[in-house]
């Protein structure tokens, strides 16, 4: 069932029509938005929704299956959005038999913000406890407090109470710590939109996922698990070094983009790597290894800890460790781990933030390179200050403010950690992605650089727009099983893992699926984000870099070649 | 010839190859632009362009014919704009035999400002006097002092300095008072990010302009003197008042914007009208009718005094009264003069910045009506202060900086003093113009309101597209003839008035020029306005109200109700 909840009214209805029925995560919420929201509606008004859904595989025994799908359309780029995100509300939504919620309507803007409990029971609505300028981790502390230890919830910070565009929405991790993030598109803003502080959901006495049948689902998860402890990435990159491994090894590759991205390559990589980052971790005793959400078998996260071994952050996504890091000139793995930290505390995405911040650095307001100037910075938007505000709204935002024109992003939202000259599979990604600038929308570095699921020359333009459309749909399909991207890693080099999946979703709802049904779920929900971004706006003309990435790139000087009609290829 | 000036070389060229042969203003302005600016380029990059241009009729002895084009991809809206001015530096363009000035690329970020020269022996390049904080006012005293009063200038403020969206270029009037202003869409801004911070035009010893034939010219030109002074509006309307003459008629009419749009009277209309300006101009020893430019047949404008018979400011349009008054609730002269003054001093465009105004207004970051309050906030911008930076970027800017949803803004830019849903025939013109939200494009208001060039109900549907279609194509013709858009009250109403402006041309010439050419020319200039913004992203729905209009406007509970597929047929 669906819970819809009118956010002005402080009423909740339980939507049972079946009108969704069989769709989960992305699917699902792109699947609504694309339905019941005007394209061109203003992101904040109360004709948006935002709507939060767990996997059709979330909340059953599968590994690495908790993740958990926020869509709406966003402030950020005017399109439609899902943002991904661990943490463990999924999984308890999941057993509490709640395919999605969604947030409708909205209260005047000056409204108390609310506080949603959300229990087997039902749901209860009360006023939030002041947040004043206090962070996630504070406030998420409070929470905890006030249910015992059951307040397992999606918040926002300052960012999202004032609703700004880089605004994020944190979920909680095992310990109870607003780590988890989902980050891009300003999901944050549209949840302070309707003035909705935090949902706090609490699965005791739930009745858990059913599965049709019980015992083909646990043949399927063994052979699921074992796909995902045999694969080398996803059983010893990833848990070894985090996502950070990347560093070196797209450094390596002169695809590391570095001072706004004007070379591939930034002379000390080694500082900010995965395996320094590992190493400052165990010998300052933190944990270098963990999931972030129950049941992973990747655990590709981390505990940051400082000099004095404190929690300092939940390790840093490579994506992060490069917007705060060589993107600026960086190169202090402490400070990073600070910045990182902040924009969990605020609600803003580490990526639209690093990119932001460089504008800042592009402008002149503060120097290159200079970690501490950038942590006061970001202090701003805890503080509400006005170049705070002007932070985060992400890069564009700062870079108007100051007569930037270099300014790297697609349809408004700033890019990820590879040179799309360098990495052309990924750049195709970048222009051609409904989400806007997004690595995660059809990661091409796999065949582009890291030689899995097959080898595609990462300078040439020969047969990216294919694999960029094959990885967006593929994407697509797997953002709406709750699985966690990384498992593609396995799933490109193993023969079975596509049917395992099948086979997990016919054993859990009782009705046969093909390879054939992922692929066509995949287009589906494509042709559903291309429709709704086509009538807000963001028609061919959004789908290309900006121009002067035709410049090159050092070390291979590299330009961006595609005309927006190539580009057309890698749509569905 | 046009001067085609690099302002990162600093050296000037003379493009002879007649490729834009018998274009001028508009027409001239936006052909440059759509031929040779690349339309995904960044408005404030190398690769845009900044065309100013004399009108073909400009510099000859034709009544009110000194109005100056200045054209660029906009900063504002993304797509291509022109903006028009008053002032004297166009008639002396066209007496030096200047088609067009047309800045190119751009130095470094951090460049020093240069002061551009233009007499008959050529162009020369300096290094601008220091500018400080200092408004356009105190700038222009200093050229005119440098200059030996000959200091003739197009100039930008700080908010073209700081390359803000809504930044103005200045042109200065008959008393070297930079008070006439290129005012929509960011022309300033394009101008500060190529480091241009004033042209000093002097046309002392110039050839003037020549006439093909005389003679015929002299007789055209008489009958068209005869036809501005014998329409009511033209003749009487606009000298007596000026454009505020407006304020009661649309508040009659039910159409005058208040508190951002929720109304369509203000009950304190009369305090800010325009008999009520012109009875205190009266009284206090100032000037209640003065032209623009040289040889103006209507003389619309003001000197506005204080109650010590100081200048304030040069009497302001009725769009600027509106903005700075009655849809911020405001309703003292004296306080929306002084609003005026600065938004010329800064270099910010009235609409746009009052708009942005009544957004902090919105956001509660000032109180409505609080006229005192709306001052100290414009000053932020001379102040280069962030809230004065996030002011200077226009409506949606400062909206997005406070979470404020309820925007007025077609293409980005700023809806101007006429509320579409009780004129629905501007409000057509609004939403499918090439320059986003603007009244000039295509006056419906003649038609729907001042029983001038026929009679179309304004609260119906029913034809207001082809209305506003029509409009569009004569005013772009208008533009690009140098005259103001009011001639068209009298143009309208008189039936040999095309003609005459056809013999005009002739004369001008030496080749006949017919009705259908006027047509077609107006026709051709939206052509390629329209190709540019496509290209640029602005499709069909970007030719749209914001929904909110869809909510009943009082008095006449009017509500905006066009699909965007019918306002395609006010395109051509």
């Amino acid at each position: 069932m669906i819970l819809r909840i009118n956010t002005r009214t402080r009423t909740a209805t339980t939507d049972t029509s079946g009108a969704y029925a069989g769709l989960g995560g992305r699917a699902l919420t792109s699947r609504i938005v694309s339905r019941e929201v005007p394209p061109d509606c203003h992101a904040l008004s109360d004709e948006n929704k935002l709507v939060i859904a767990p996997g059709t595989l979330t909340g059953t025994t599968a590994a690495t299956s908790g993740r958990i799908s926020v869509g709406a359309k966003s402030p950020l780029t005017g399109g439609i959005k899902e943002s991904n995100s661990g943490g463990i509300v999924s999984q308890k939504l999941a057993k509490l038999g709640i395919q999605a919620i969604v947030l409708e309507d909205k209260p005047e803007p000056n409204a108390p913000l609310t506080l949603i409990r959300v229990t087997k029971d039902g749901v209860t609505f009360e006023d939030a406890p002041a947040s004043g300028n206090m962070g996630n981790y504070e406030y998420a502390k409070i929470l905890d407090a006030k249910f015992g230890g059951s307040a397992v919830c999606a918040l926002i910070g300052p960012a999202g109470e004032m609703c700004l565009k880089a605004s994020t929405i944190q979920f909680t991790d095992t310990e109870g710590r607003p780590a988890r993030s989902a980050g891009r598109g300003g999901m944050g803003a549209v949840m302070g939109s309707k003035r909705v502080k935090a949902i706090v959901v609490d699965d005791a006495g739930a009745p858990g996922v059913s599965y049709a049948d019980r015992e083909a689902f646990k043949t399927a998860g063994k052979r699921w698990a074992e796909i995902l402890r045999s694969h080398p990435i996803t059983s010893q990159g990833l848990p070894g070094f985090g996502t950070a491994i990347l560093i070196n090894i797209i450094n390596e590759a002169g695809a590391l983009p570095t001072k706004n991205f004007r070379s591939g390559r930034f002379d000390k990589a080694a500082q900010v790597s995965g395996e320094k980052m590992v190493e400052l971790i165990e010998k300052r005793g933190g944990k270098a290894k963990e999931g972030c959400h129950v049941g992973c078998a990747i655990q590709c996260s981390q505990k940051y800890v400082d000099e004095k071994g404190q929690y300092v952050t939940s390790g840093f996504e490579y994506e992060t460790l490069w917007a705060m890091g060589p993107n600026m000139l960086i190169d202090n793995l402490d400070d990073i781990a600070v910045l990182d930290r902040l924009c969990d505390e605020w609600g803003v995405d580490t990526i639209e933030t690093g990119n932001a911040l460089a504008m800042y650095m592009e402008a002149g307001v503060i120097p290159w390179g200079d970690s501490k100037a950038a942590i006061e910075m970001l202090k701003k938007i805890g503080a509400r200050d006005p170049l705070g505000r002007i932070l985060g709204n992400g890069a564009t935002y700062v870079a108007d403010a100051f007569g930037v024109d270099r300014i790297p992003v697609v349809k408004n939202q700033a890019l990820p950690a590879y040179d799309p000259r360098a990495v052309k599979g990924v750049g195709v990604t970048y222009a051609t992605s409904p989400m806007g600038g997004d690595h995660t929308a059809g990661y091409a570095v796999c065949q582009n650089v890291l030689a899995c699921g097959g080898n595609v020359a990462p300078h040439s333009k020969e047969g990216q727009a294919e694999l960029s459309k094959n990885l967006q749909v593929a994407t697509a399909a797997i953002d709406s099983t709750g699985f966690c991207l990384f498992v593609a890693f396995a799933v490109l080099d193993t023969p079975d893992a596509l049917q395992t999946i099948c086979d997990m979703l016919a054993a859990r709802y009782g009705s046969p699926v093909t390879p054939a049904d992922v692929v066509a779920l995949g287009t589906q929900i494509l042709q559903d984000e291309q429709r709704f971004n086509e009538a807000a706006g963001l028609g061919k003309a959004s789908d290309q870099l900006p121009r002067w990435f035709r410049q090159a790139l050092p070390p291979h000087n590299v330009t961006w070649d595609f005309s927006n009609d190539e580009l057309q290829a890698a749509k569905v």
